[in-house]
């Protein structure tokens, strides 16, 4: 496995450099004394805590995977003792309301934190990573006696969370979900139905696990309209808050993956569990809807660990790797060949790696900024502003982060040749832990229908406009800068293209509501090589600005200006395919009879 | 795992429709006898065998994996069964020469029946395929007494062979390797040095294993001149034939790897083991350059396997998993909701499957014939212009078919949703076991390298002229076809720019050699979408034209049609992001300075 090592550097770049996050932080509520010196405190502590604790249990983890034997799922050796050192540490209640003992730190600042914690381990990542929705679920929808019962531990790290969402026979449809739930005489629910790909369902890290289950109540409505939430423990919990006697669900396997093999994911059977309604009846989707973005933009995430992870891995080898000679002339004569780096095909994996590593990185913290606007923002209408942006980009960031994250992870392997192949070098690992990324939480074509479908038709393009509107402002207030001319000039062509495009699939759409699923994922693709163009152009400009004003970084800066260059001049193309695939039509897809596919 | 199905009609369409495969194998040298009912009962047996006897191997094979203990590596279960049946129905002597017992067949039969043993277990395909490279490179370069006591038991497949080129520093860069070779006083040599990553180079399937051997004997120029080829078999060999003690190569372990975990990656250690020359000294790898080209076809057939066995799997998939409703309104009604092959994005992965393994699968017959013709064309013309156009071809077909494959079988994982995450169905596995193709036999760099600056430049042009006035004439005799309009305009301009594109690369690489090596990949891309082209327009135009002559198979032919039309709208445009790549020159590459990579 390649040695991860926090990129403090690019991620103080764009929390201060780019974004002020310390200016952002201190307009929100109730959030005036996060000051720069403890945000750099904790991205050094955290950078500590993922190298020296979590990194080096990735390829143990891996190899070991969990254990199921009778009923009980045992994680990989060293995913207790580091988690138990987690919750010592703190890092659990970091961003939780104080109310019940969180330290009530800005969202975004543990979406920073989780980047390092799950690039270093994505698998053991996951666990603390389902407390956060539990976490989020109950703070906004729980009552008082709910909170006081459940919040508080999961909150300190003594017990974990999970969402049971998905059941063998739907998971994206969660409008034909069966799990049902009965009403007892004194207010709680019998629960019973099997939910599978549960995430942290079982494991001997905590002493007590949250669920939080959807299900129907007796005389629910079909469909969406009918799915209630309900919180079910792993044990009972008595009136004092302690753990009881077990509750009725039980762990009846854990599924053998391609990888995240340290993350254990659980069928698990609810037999008449006793669980408690939380929210409205039959609106649990929509209190889940609330924290889907989150958990979107938490899952974009591990797009751009797998780059970064990747990307450092393949650098290492490829400045150590012999072979073959630059074909310009030896570069190193004094050696029996030339380090593979002088090749301009494996720079052009590792500049492909770094400009998705680093490009999504800054379209994730800026999210995780709207994130924050979202909850504790100064006005309704920047409130409101951040929420608008949240429902345009996270769709783009969570399916172009994590399908870029995976080509990355894949140059990765490239790079180490025949080496890659082997599982010793830990880089085949970053693909087979990366390919769930693009399938859970919504696939990729779930984001591209979310994003053309209802954040753009049903707006009539009002959201889209939001965005356009900051690249458009980006542009105008830099056209006159001519270091910046080579970003700037595309970005604003392909920004206003942007928007004839999505009028044009619109107009289509009118005719065929077919064509919106059609060009769903190349549009998603297009919107996202634009979106992150927009992100680079935004780096380049203060990289240029920084170099301007004589900065003694200037290796640093000047590769942010060549990974933009390289970004304009070998990336955004790819929006060239895709705008001809998602112009050309639905027919091409839809005129084929299903019994013709194969004969 | 997918039920492998061979594709009979899609295979019996390319040889007998597409590309008349009767009339050619008359035309060869002493093939006369192999006509249309020899073909197809070649194709029913081979498919049968390896539906029945291979595929059910496959997911156990993956399971269970190799065992090595105390030297000696065992395969899985079933797999010495299974090869014992292979050899017993003679498999594996069906290509090979008439002098040493084979069945005299032309090489492209074996191309075929790779292809189903191949898609039904590729790692088990590993070990036979192997004993083809030793097969070749004895036949061609083996004294008379090396065939009778080598080659006459590889071919009746009582003992298998191996290549062993890679050495622990060094794989594409062989100039560099370092076993040595010293001579006997008998004229045999003593082989020491480590080799990895050596296929089959050890097994529990055949009672000796024949290894070709790259050494340096000891007064040996530096670098790739002075290397030599070397047979070192696994036990010696006595004159009368039988087999006498172990020889001095030792098995040291076996890989553990991302995938085709059931065929037996071994670290071979010679240690003073005895060889005999083969070949002239020195000229080692001029000979292995002999069967370079068949072996990179023999890996493209990776890519159409991964392909064609992912589509199998997801179409079943597709047509039986029900989640949501078409986008126009429900399609079934009667059912809970509409399978998901309703939604044009599955088709649209559905489709790219398709389209890569059926276009992959018409581009590597006609190579495969082209092999045939280099070897048994009638006159020295045509064999002659097969050679130029296999070498032209290859790196394209080697390369692009594997990428290629391995998007269709990360297509087929993502129709699954979350399931294709689980090893169960077998989907992930493909993406495993395929992730090597575009790794081993030269990675996708150096086979791009090997086409833009070997075959491209090097002959000013000359090969890729050949193969697009074969496009241009085509273009040509069927420009007055309305119903192949669609298909021959952007196939006619496409070949035009392919020349001009080209040419432009041509001079930059003049002003700098380093433009070579920042063009390649895209440039090999570009020229395999293409390529690509040719072959669907000349299926679309074979099966337009069965269609108007009243065919009864409708279904078939359209579906032909409707793929055509799918692969000209949707995958040949990604040519434009590779053209802008490639046009963007090396200095977006070459500008970083090593140390500003990473900070």
């Amino acid at each position: 496995m390649p040695q991860y090592k926090a990129p403090i550097r690019d991620m103080q770049f764009l929390l201060h450099e780019v974004f002020n996050v310390e200016g952002h932080y201190q307009a929100l509520r109730g959030n005036d004394e996060v000051n720069r010196e403890l945000i750099d405190a904790i991205i050094e502590e955290g950078a500590r805590f993922s190298e020296n604790e979590l990194a080096p249990l990735c390829r143990s983890g891996d190899e070991e995977g969990c254990h199921f034997e009778n009923g009980v799922v045992t994680t990989p050796k060293g995913f207790k003792e580091a988690y138990k050192k987690y919750v010592e540490n703190g890092w659990g209640a970091m961003t939780a309301h104080r109310e019940q003992g969180g330290q009530g730190l800005p969202a975004s600042m543990g979406t920073v934190v989780s980047e390092m914690n799950g690039t270093a381990n994505w698998s053991w990542a996951m666990y603390p990573g389902l407390s956060h929705g539990a976490i989020r679920t109950i703070e906004a929808h729980g009552t008082p006696e709910q909170k006081e019962l459940f919040l508080t531990k999961l909150i300190s790290g003594e017990w974990t969370g999970t969402m049971c969402l998905t059941e063998p026979h739907c998971g994206t449809d969660l409008g034909i979900l069966r799990t049902k739930a009965e009403p007892n005489a004194d207010g709680s629910y019998n629960i019973t139905g099997t939910k599978i790909f549960i995430s942290a369902g079982d494991h001997d890290m905590a002493d007590n696990i949250v669920h939080i289950v959807l299900a129907r109540l007796p005389d629910a409505p079909k469909g969406t309209k009918g799915i209630s939430l309900f919180i079910v423990p792993k044990n009972h919990v008595n009136a004092d808050g302690s753990i009881g006697d077990r509750n009725g669900v039980v762990c009846g396997s854990i599924e053998h993956k391609m990888g995240i093999k340290a993350s254990a994911t659980c069928v698990l059977n609810f037999e008449g569990a006793r669980g408690f309604l939380i929210g409205p009846p039959n609106r649990g989707l929509n209190c889940m809807f609330t924290f889907m973005n989150t958990a979107r933009v938490g899952t974009a995430v591990q797009g751009i660990a797998a780059a970064e992870l990747s990307f450092q891995g393949a650098l290492t080898y490829a400045k150590d790797r012999l072979a073959m000679r630059s074909l310009s002339g030896p570069k190193f004569p004094e050696k029996e060949a030339d380090p593979i780096i002088v090749h301009p095909d494996v720079r052009r994996m590792l500049l492909t790696q770094k400009a998705f590593a680093e490009g999504g990185r800054a379209l994730i913290y800026f999210l995780a900024q709207q994130i924050d606007l979202v909850e504790e923002g100064a006005d309704e209408t920047s409130r409101q502003a951040a929420d608008d942006l949240m429902a345009f980009l996270t769709p783009i960031a969570k399916a172009f982060c994590t399908e870029t994250g995976l080509e990355s992870a894949n140059h990765g392997v490239q790079v180490y040749g025949g080496h890659g192949f082997i599982r010793e070098w830990g880089m085949e690992q970053i693909v087979r832990d990366t390919r769930i990324a693009t399938l859970y939480e919504g696939t990729t074509g779930v984001q591209a229908i979310d994003l053309l479908g209802r954040k753009v038709m049903l707006t009539q393009g009002r959201l889209l406009k939001n965005f356009s509107k900051i690249v458009h402002k980006f542009c105008v207030e830099n056209e006159a800068d001519a270091a910046l001319k080579e970003f700037i000039e595309p970005l604003a062509a392909m920004n206003k293209e942007w928007g004839d495009t999505t009028t044009q699939v619109g107009m289509r759409a009118v005719a065929n509501q077919e064509e919106v699923g059609g060009a769903a994922v190349d549009y998603l693709m297009y919107s996202g090589y634009i979106t992150l163009a927009y992100f680079w152009a935004l780096q380049a400009k203060v990289a240029q600005q920084k170099l301007a004003e004589g900065s003694t970084e200037i290796g640093f800066y000047t590769a942010k200006v060549q990974t933009a260059r390289f970004y304009f001049q070998r990336l955004l193309p790819r929006t060239r395919s895709h705008l001809a695939a998602l112009q050309s039509g639905v027919a091409n897809l839809l005129d084929m009879d299903v019994d013709n596919f194969a004969f």
